[in-house]
This record gives C-alpha cells, sequence and structure tokens, in this order.
C-alpha cells in the first residue's frame, strides 16, 4: 500500500484495530500515536493522515486533504467476462493504470458461470480496485460494471468515444501503428479468454470499432490488457 | 497451453502418461491413437505432432518439424531480484512477450534470501520459461541468469545494446517518448521491488543506461516489466 485510501463516511469515525488499514499503519509503517502517512479520499484528494490516538480496538485519525482533486483518465475498459482470477488482474492491474470505467460484459465465448464467482456476487471485486489505486498512487477507482451483454454495452456508449478493439484473429493492424487522439475518450474491448465470436465482431463493428492486435505473439488475456493500456497511455501522452 | 514444447531427447522416446503434456493431450485436447497437435522442438522450429499409440503408462509420439527456426528478439531483460512470486510472473510474460535473456540481478535493495527460493534453487524457473513460451505460440525460451551482480552483469553486456532503465524516481524522460533504434539489440533494465539505489544508478549511467519512466502512477514490478516490454516492442515495430 503505498497510500492509504478512505471512504469520506470513514473518515470522521474511529478506523477498528482490525481493519487491514490500521494493521498496515502499526505493523508494517510503524507508526505510532503523532505519526503521519499518505492518505487519500476515494476518488477525491489526496492528503496527510495522522493518528491520534491509539486504543486497543480502534485508532483515531485526522486528516488534512490537498486542494487538487484528480480526475481519472477517459479510457473506458470493455472485457469479455473472464476467468475470476483474471478479472481479479484485471481489476487490479487497469485501475494502476488509470482507467475510467471496467466493464465485464457477457459475450458469445464467455463462461457464464463466472458471473456466479464470489468475486462478483460477495463484493470481492471492489477490494482489487482499491488495490490497485493504492498501488498508484492514486485515490481514482474506475466505475465497475458486470452484469451486462456486449451489445447492452455497446448502445449505451457516449458517442465521442474513440472505437478500439483487441482480436487475435480478424484485425488488419497493429494496435502500436493505430492512430488515436490524444483528447477524446476512448473504448478499449477485449473478448474473454477464449475470444471473440462472430456475433460479438458483428456487434463490435457495428459499433465502430477498429480491430487491432498486439503483434503475432498470443498473450493471456490479463498481459494484453495491461500491453492494450500502456499503447493507449502512450498514444495519448501519459508515459 | 497453445503449444507443446519438447526438448529434442525428448522427441525419440515415449512420453510417460503422468506427464502433463500426456495428460493436456488425452484430458484436455481429448485427443486418441491418431490424433495431431500443434508441437514446438525447444528453440527450434514448430511443427506438428501425431499420437501414434497410447497404452496405460506412455504415449508414442511422432513429429513432423517446420523447415524454418525462429530467432528471439534481441532484447536483454536485466530485473533487480524480486520476491518468488513476482519473478515467476516476469518468467514467464517476458517469456510470452519475446525476449533473448533474462537476468535477475543482485542490486542494492534486493532482498539476498530470494536468491534461496526453491524457484531457483530446485529448477522451477524453467517450468514458468516453457509456460511463457507455449502461450505464445512460441518454440523461443530466453536465456536465464539469477546469480550476477547488477556491476558483473552490466560488465559483460555487449556494446552493439541500446541501454535504457526504468525509474521511478531520477528518470528525466518516458519511455514512450524516448528514441529505441529498430535494428540494435536492446538491454532494458527494471529494480527490484524496492527500487535502484545510488550506486545502482551510478552503475547503469557509467555502462551508458538511459534513465526513463513510465508516468507518474506507481506500477507492481511485474506490470511494469509488460508495460516496458510493451514499449519497446512497439518501437522496434512488432506490435
Amino acid at each position: 500500500m503505498n497510500l492509504l485510501l478512505f471512504r469520506p463516511e470513514e473518515t470522521g469515525r474511529p478506523l477498528p484495530a482490525r481493519d487491514p488499514r490500521a494493521r498496515h499503519l502499526l505493523a508494517v509503517l510503524r507508526r505510532g500515536a503523532g505519526g503521519t502517512f499518505d492518505a487519500g479520499l476515494l476518488n477525491g484528494p489526496r492528503g496527510k493522515g495522522r493518528i491520534e490516538s491509539i486504543s486497543s480496538d480502534a485508532l483515531t485519525l485526522s486528516f488534512r486533504w490537498e486542494s487538487d482533486v484528480p480526475s481519472p483518465d477517459p479510457i473506458t475498459l470493455i472485457v469479455g467476462l473472464a476467468r475470476p482470477q483474471t478479472a481479479r488482474d484485471i481489476l487490479r492491474d487497469a485501475t494502476t493504470l488509470g482507467v475510467a470505467a471496467i466493464h465485464f460484459v457477457a459475450t458469445e465465448k464467455s463462461e457464464p458461470s463466472y458471473a456466479q464467482s464470489s468475486l462478483w456476487r460477495e463484493g470481492e471485486w471492489e477490494r482489487h480496485l482499491l488495490a490497485g489505486a493504492e498501488q498508484a498512487f492514486s485515490t481514482l477507482v474506475p466505475q465497475v460494471t458486470f452484469d451486462q451483454s456486449l451489445e447492452t454495452l455497446l448502445a449505451q456508449l457516449p458517442a465521442a468515444h474513440t472505437r478500439i478493439a483487441l482480436d487475435n484473429y480478424e484485425a488488419g493492424r497493429g494496435l502500436a501503428g493505430h492512430p488515436i487522439p490524444r483528447d477524446h475518450p476512448l473504448a478499449l474491448a477485449l473478448g474473454p479468454e477464449r475470444g471473440w465470436g462472430a456475433c460479438d465482431r458483428v456487434a463490435l463493428r457495428g459499433a465502430g470499432f477498429t480491430l487491432t492486435h498486439l503483434g503475432r505473439r498470443v498473450l493471456r488475456l490479463e498481459t494484453a490488457a495491461i500491453a492494450a493500456l500502456t499503447l493507449t497511455k502512450a498514444a495519448r501522452g501519459a508515459l
């Protein structure tokens, strides 16, 4: 944890000693009463936290926030519903790299049972977003959905988005050579582990997506997500 | 496994039924006698394998190899000795993305005990290379070392290599904006999780490395390795 993130409602009450952030402050950062640490308000400013007092069951904290509130890079990541372990990595790493939204969508070759994973049913997905943001030293956590079909999602995508999909099989050009406007919002779509189906491609092309590839080597989905975000971030001038 | 890899000495003898490749052929690919599959000769050609016969304890296989033998992308990845779980991911993912060599080196802030991990002592590292190559549909497995210091490694680096290091703290420019010649071999260096120390930086600069960064967000080491390889591969025209 490079930065400890707090929800607004958490900043006015003691932090339970069993909370992972409390344990991190005491056991890893070895802070005592009066100690300060880097803190962030979820989707708000960064700042400094201070431990006012420590009791056996809670820490009393105070915060001073910076005036700057960051805004997310307007990138919407669309991913075919993937194996839970793959989805965990993508939630964390895409948040670290910085996106505005991540939508896991049902596609032709998605395995429907993946939607029943505890990752989605029990709210575990939020934990991976927080870990990704804390790693990046950022307060920004993307909007996430996991209950829509590809078609439904595409129908809602705002018109201004540049639209790029990754495809191992039918892409005519590499993503690295594809022009990406710097100042437009961007939608980047990756299929699930087994790739896009024919109807998915019809939907993507119909919605104005260009199919691009990442070279001749077949990457794991979570690796492809990092590589594609890296290239789009670089094209937008962030790296 | 997109491709089953074999060492030359393995192709002339039966494949034990307990070998993971045998189990993959029978249980995942559901091949029977006469069935064919995509095969590769380690650091040699790709081709087709055929199951000639199946007994209770082994498969008898035959192979036909293509005439093309691929050559590795001349990228040398240098990484400060990292946590074993981080090193596992880098071994696999760098092999998937395609490099000629991976050197894990002792640096100022490397934790020496990491060198005692079963990953290195018991040869487990080779398994991650094979998994990475099979994923990429490639036969090419990089040369790997894990017993040198950064200084020793730098002293041996051939003169022709373009030299780029990643650094969160002292880099003057982003990797994405740094010119990378297409046709030169390249050395790309990343520090361990805790970053480079002052003496590491002296050694790197003395050896002609340019320090570059990957933007303002702090990435996990394994994510940074994928991002840096993606940008260098893209600059060299491979993506």
